[in-house]
């Protein structure tokens, strides 16, 4: 079932209140370079960092009072376990969030800033998934799933419908392809209030599930993905991929070598920072040119959470 | 002589329509670690990543005809090459600019960029100065001092005649004290549109020339500036001087441990590029808080230009 326009324009009225509406960028340099004009959307300025808190946002949103009362949790070593537990604590509501004993420790101590109950275990996902059913068994909180949730998709979906509304004319929106949450919520936003916007997703070629479940119409796993790109290394799910199956114009693979070019590229020219995952967006259009010459495209920023301490360059 | 009101005005008339009105960026997070209101004016976002370009533009716009024919000339290792050579083509001047041997091939390859006419020469001030001299008798360009030159001085007071029109009722501006150009027009800004807010001088205390030099009364030289602020190793002037002595509220010194700190905190959380001079404004406030607490305070983000292979952490 593809959600309805009704479904994603009520989540963004939903959402609006609790999180940034996130500016536009643009860079003459970068369109000098790339040939094409270029729109930055940049969720790195969102709360926690990220646009996780979108999905995370409007997922909370949807919960009974019943299910208010005992809390939501995740398995999580990254952006959306911050994301779930700011979301949660703006509505006074627990957040449980299982990470692997081997996040970085900056990534656990932002949980617990952000309110979160922290429940480590074991860094491989049959241990994390068995640490969540047990915290939910003696919880009763409920499940928030980072990617594969309608409600997320929808929540992932605002972002696009904010730049779809501040830059008109759109050619090409380029959402970079992890789970698959957000570029289902950009092929559902273009589809319902854009529909001359192709959307393209962006993928690392060392990480191409998404690529090679659209090539054969079935989700293939994430195999060993080794990739810069650590949002993306996760694979798509049965909520999201027909949305992408149905509604996304291609999917472009980005080398190893693109993404660094591309997030420093931004990182120098920009003043802004970028994380690798959402670097592919740039790398795409470096890639492939010809396809986003002389358009107008506009390119999802997912985030900006990079640790410092193990930059690229 | 201390420029008047009118002088800054036309200033703000004449640059206008050259540079980048940018913006004023918050953070939640950094107010509450801090205990103040913060109001971080973004001129890493200017055009060249730094504030210099409003104080060249301003120079070159004041050029006669005669003088525009033959160009202008300086000599700089850093951004005020970049600026004054960008400054310069956006009004088809040519720019004459003497670089050190030693300099960063990625900042003389950025003014050879943005059109500059590269003149290298061996890496002492007094070869510097000569080969300026040299320059400027064999092509007839006008030098431009990057600190010490009144309409260079007046244009960086833009800066923060912006900053005062986009937040009201500031307390302070902080701004980094180098040269002086950005200081001293920080001092007339406020003294003639926001006379109640005060403007504190931002000096890293491995470069306290002019905290020094405010103590005597007199012009104290910088002898072996050992800081990471490269921007802040250079000396106040006789223009810049008297307007700093006779308006500023107080110099602070700030240590490398406190720049290197506040660089980190603005780059993690607002996930902005600032350069290590930038970000010994946001150390004032971590090394004096008592003095800022519950004010609003404007923090001068004099750039972004930073190697990405040489970062402090």
């Amino acid at each position: 079932m593809i959600p309805t326009q009704a479904a994603l324009d009520e989540a963004m009225i939903r959402v609006k209140p609790l999180i940034h509406r996130t500016p536009v960028m643009t860079s003459t340099m970068i369109d000098d370079i790339c040939g094409s004009s270029l729109y930055f959307k940049c969720d790195n300025f969102q709360k926690g960092g990220a646009y996780k808190i979108r999905g995370a946002t409007n997922a909370v949103l949807q919960l009974s009072e019943d299910q208010k009362a005992k809390g939501v949790a995740t398995h999580s070593s990254g952006n959306f376990a911050q994301a779930l537990s700011l979301a949660a604590r703006s509505l006074d509501i627990h957040a449980y969030i299982v990470m692997p004993e081997n996040a970085p420790k900056v990534k656990i101590a932002a949980v617990r800033d952000y309110g979160g109950h922290v429940i480590l275990c074991p860094p491989t996902l049959a241990d994390r998934e068995s640490t969540l059913k047990k915290v939910i068994a003696d919880t009763g909180a409920t499940a928030v799933h980072p990617s594969n949730d309608t409600q997320v998709i929808l929540g992932q979906g605002t972002m696009t419908l904010e730049l779809i509304d501040q830059v008109s004319g759109l050619d090409f929106v380029i959402a970079p392809i992890g789970g698959g949450g957000v570029g289902a919520g950009a092929c559902l936003a273009c589809a319902y209030h854009a529909p001359s916007t192709k959307v393209v997703g962006a993928e690392p070629a060392n990480a191409d599930d998404a690529y090679r479940s659209l090539q054969t119409g079935e989700i293939q796993p994430s195999v060993k993905p080794d990739t810069i790109a650590d949002g993306l290394r996760t694979q798509l799910g049965d909520k999201n991929f027909p949305i992408i199956k149905s509604m996304i114009d291609e999917i472009v693979l980005v080398s190893e070598e693109k993404i660094v070019e591309a997030m420093r590229l931004v990182w120098e020219r920009m003043k802004i920072i970028i994380e690798p995952s959402s670097a592919t967006s740039l790398a795409v259009v470096m890639t492939k040119p010809e396809k986003f010459a002389d358009k107008k495209v506009g390119l999802i920023i997912t985030g900006g959470n990079v640790s410092l301490d193990k930059l690229p360059f």
